[in-house]
């Protein structure tokens, strides 16, 4: 499987950084291709300039990136909750490549209003986040905005039937133990979600 | 009254670009004080480097929006809906502004995983947002993630009191005439909003 690895922290000495890292081993072990991401790395520039009423406008058929979605089967993305949302550098990434003719279809008669077909059917997307801020706080106070936006704002509108999402909390004042344990978990998680092919 | 309008929209013809030119108008025919931000325009870096476990680390003193901010007695936001959330210029302005010291405080004994103290208690924020879903589907489908975000995750968090947010829906097939009374809305709202000083 080509699996593409998105992650979006500043700090190489991020927990953020560490899952990302985990998650590569473990689908290198399973035999899979990566292609890895850290946009802050590669100096990713977040800003989408050609929106039109219906959406972004889709990057050029030579774009590398647009050409990697196209071909993946499956998406890693690996962020911190910074306000509920992801960074902006990951959210530049959403704007510019979850676009019209790359991530979804309008019908023809469509000008943009209704609701779009998902060119993403086929793809797995597992996504990791950490946060400070409580679950219970997140769940009841803020009703777990990231689930909301990357599962049924963006995914789910792009035909993604397969999505798993797990946010680790709190980094902050988190144990060496719990740490590994949460490591554990992410190459657990990532070999069973994008298992060795026969 | 000191207001900032920050506006984020890659197109000067676009329904964002004039709205923001109508709340302008409005706050100056008040007698207020504005602080214009077409973040496009500007070419502004939404890219934040300093992130430690608590969150932003604050701008220095000197950096002019860091004070704009600071005695500002209010905020208009404008943006389009981009996937249940501002698009990425928008968030970085939050990432690199919305940050400790400027926008809100730790108890000292805090390590950043508790509930701080918000230090924009005294200023009023307004956002108006365009939108091409339908109010209902936003509603029931997504849950209108822009209110939480805008409202319980960040303003609240800062501590503001008097909040509102318009969304004007759906843009992509709106007439004339549609859009020529939302415009008159954006006028009497932000009056009524800030208005004039005795």
């Amino acid at each position: 499987m080509n699996i593409s690895v998105i992650l979006g922290h500043p700090s190489l000495q991020s927990f953020n950084h560490a899952i990302a890292r985990e998650a590569v081993a473990a689908l290198q072990e399973n035999g899979h291709r990566v292609f890895y991401h850290d946009l802050y790395e590669e100096g990713f520039d977040p800003i989408l300039w050609g929106a039109d009423a219906k959406g972004a406008v889709a990057p050029p058929g030579s774009d590398p990136m647009r050409q990697e979605l196209t071909m993946s089967d499956g998406l890693i993305i690996v962020h911190p909750n910074w306000w509920g949302q992801p960074p902006a550098i990951v959210k530049g990434w959403v704007d510019r490549y979850i676009s019209e003719r790359v991530a979804y279809l309008f019908p023809d008669e469509d000008e943009g209003g209704g609701v779009p077909i998902g060119l993403f059917s086929d793809k797995r997307v597992l996504i990791f986040n950490t946060s400070n801020t409580p679950k219970q706080r997140e769940k009841e106070v803020f009703g777990d905005p990231l689930q909301i936006l990357w599962k049924h704002c963006i995914f789910d509108y792009c035909g993604v039937k397969t999505f798993h999402r797990r946010m680790f909390s709190t980094i902050v004042n988190s144990t060496l133990e719990e740490r590994r344990g949460w490591l554990q978990e992410v190459r657990e998680t990532t070999g069973q979600f994008f298992p060795k092919q026969a």
